[in-house]
Order: C-alpha cells, then structure tokens, then sequence
C-alpha cells in the first residue's frame, strides 16, 4: 500500500476550523498508516496554538494523538511575542515555517491549503 | 511534447471566477492535448455547482466540454446538505476532496490555489 | 548540498507583505546558494508592481538583488490595464502565470501561496 505525505499550511486564524476538518477527514479516509498528515502554521495562525479556547485545544489534542504533527514557525512566534512555553505539547516549533514548505514538498508531501 | 497535470483547488466561493479564468488561461495557453486540468471544489465552494446561476453553470459547462473535469466531495456536499442529483451531469462526485488532493499531487498533478 | 526550489503565488494585493517577508526568511535561513526563490503575481497582485509606493518597491528591489525572481502575468497586465514600461527593471513578465505555476512544479519547484 502507498503511503502518503501531506502539508496543510495555514496563516490565518480563521482557517483553523477548516484545516482541523481537512485533516480529521484524511486520516479517517487513508487511515492511520496510510498517511503522515502535518499542519504547519505561521502568521498569525500560531496565536491559536498558545491561545485558542478549551474545546479547540482539546480536539487539536485529540488529532495530534491520531498521529498528525503540528509544527509551529519560531518566526512568527517571535513575531507575535509568544512565549514557546506557552504552546501545547504535542506542538512543535521549527525555526522557519517557509523552509518547511520547501523542504518537505521537496521529500514527496502535497501541499494544501485550506 | 510534454503533458502536464494541474489540480485547482477552491474552498471559497467567491475565488470561482478566478478559478475558471485560470483554468481556461492554462488550456488555451498549453492546448488541450498538452495539459490535464482537474478542479477539485470542497467546503462552501461546492454549492455553487448546485446553485449557481445559469451564466456560470453555463460557462462551466464550456470548459468542461474543453476536457477540464469538475469534482465535487461529497463530505462538503453531506455539511451542505446538497443532493448529488443537483449537480451538473459534468460534475464528478469524490469522497473527500483532500485524498485526491494528495494522491494527486503524488501522481505529478501541479497544485494551484487561486 | 541540496539546492531547492521555491515558488510564491500571489493573486491578492494585500498578501505582498506576507509573500516578501516569506521570501527573504527563506532566503536568509537557506541561504543564497540553497535555494533558487521565484514569485509569481497575478490577478490585482500585478498592480503592485506598477503602482506600489516607494517603500514597497525599494523593499522588492533590494529582495531582487538577493537573487528573487519577480514575474508578472500578461493576462492579468491585460486585464487590469497596465503597461508592461510601468514595471520595475526587475520583474519579467511571462505569457501566463497559471503556466509557469504548472511546469516550474513539474520541474521540482515547491508551492507556497501565503
């Protein structure tokens, strides 16, 4: 069986709703083994990892446990004044959101944005 | 010559005019035989395959009849509570937009989010 | 080392900030030599080539002089009226942008659209 990579990008906030969406609707369709799903966020859409509300945080938390990586652009968080301890920690931070996009579409992930 | 592969993708309803210009520019400019074009439409963006106006359906129509192919998915077709017997009989139903997102990205389809 | 390869999109003016601040953190994490960056404007984003101030376009050009390509689709020129003399030495215009989306992908470019 084929194994697939995807990249949801997302920088902004609003978008959120739809990309967590997105990606509960790929790995339900794929399955577990079937796909390595990440979601990279810079812009403003990192505010939501250090200040979204409860049920979001929660439902994110249950995703990441499905397996989908959250990554978080140490550009923007500078630039946004978030604290890294802040975040929740299933998220992780890398140094720039950009150089993920690249790197990773380079290895094979498609790229989405919602 | 070499045949190239692009997928436009649209969540949003009001990036339809773009994404029929864009898709008319790449068959005009790369000649029907030279690309392969596939719109695929989820979120709020499909409803206008069942509701649009005569005009765009119409003129979407064309386009199609230039070999360009119309997906809709049906997990926004179910949120939208829309009939898949309203679509036009060009419009292909998928059952999630983003695995054929990604395994046409996997299969050397270009993405392009207008 | 790998040499990669990115591609901006921009249709909507007010995403140029978001796209040059892109631009340049990929440069400056990969380095010049590491990655060859190319944005691509159509839709209103082309009038901010001709009609940007002074500020913006001094930004642009100093990002150009890092090695970023900037190209601007005729069609988009064409339909929003401009002359192509209006442009900064810089910018390249190409027959269609949605074209060189496809084939630069097929060619190893990454997408990114910000």
């Amino acid at each position: 069986m084929a194994s697939y990579k995807a990249l949801f990008h997302i920088n902004e906030s609003e978008k959120w709703n739809t990309v967590m969406a997105n990606a509960n609707n790929l790995v339900r369709d794929l399955g577990n083994g079937g796909v390595t799903v990440v979601v990279i966020a810079n812009g403003e859409a990192v505010r939501d990892y250090a200040y979204g509300n409860e049920e979001f945080l929660s439902a994110m938390g249950e995703t990441a446990s499905q397996g989908v990586e959250f990554l978080a652009c140490r550009n923007a968080l500078v630039g946004n004044r978030i604290d890294a301890a802040l975040l929740p920690r299933w998220v992780k931070v890398v140094p720039a959101a950009v150089t993920e996009l690249v790197t990773r579409q380079a290895d094979g992930y498609a790229y989405i944005k919602p």
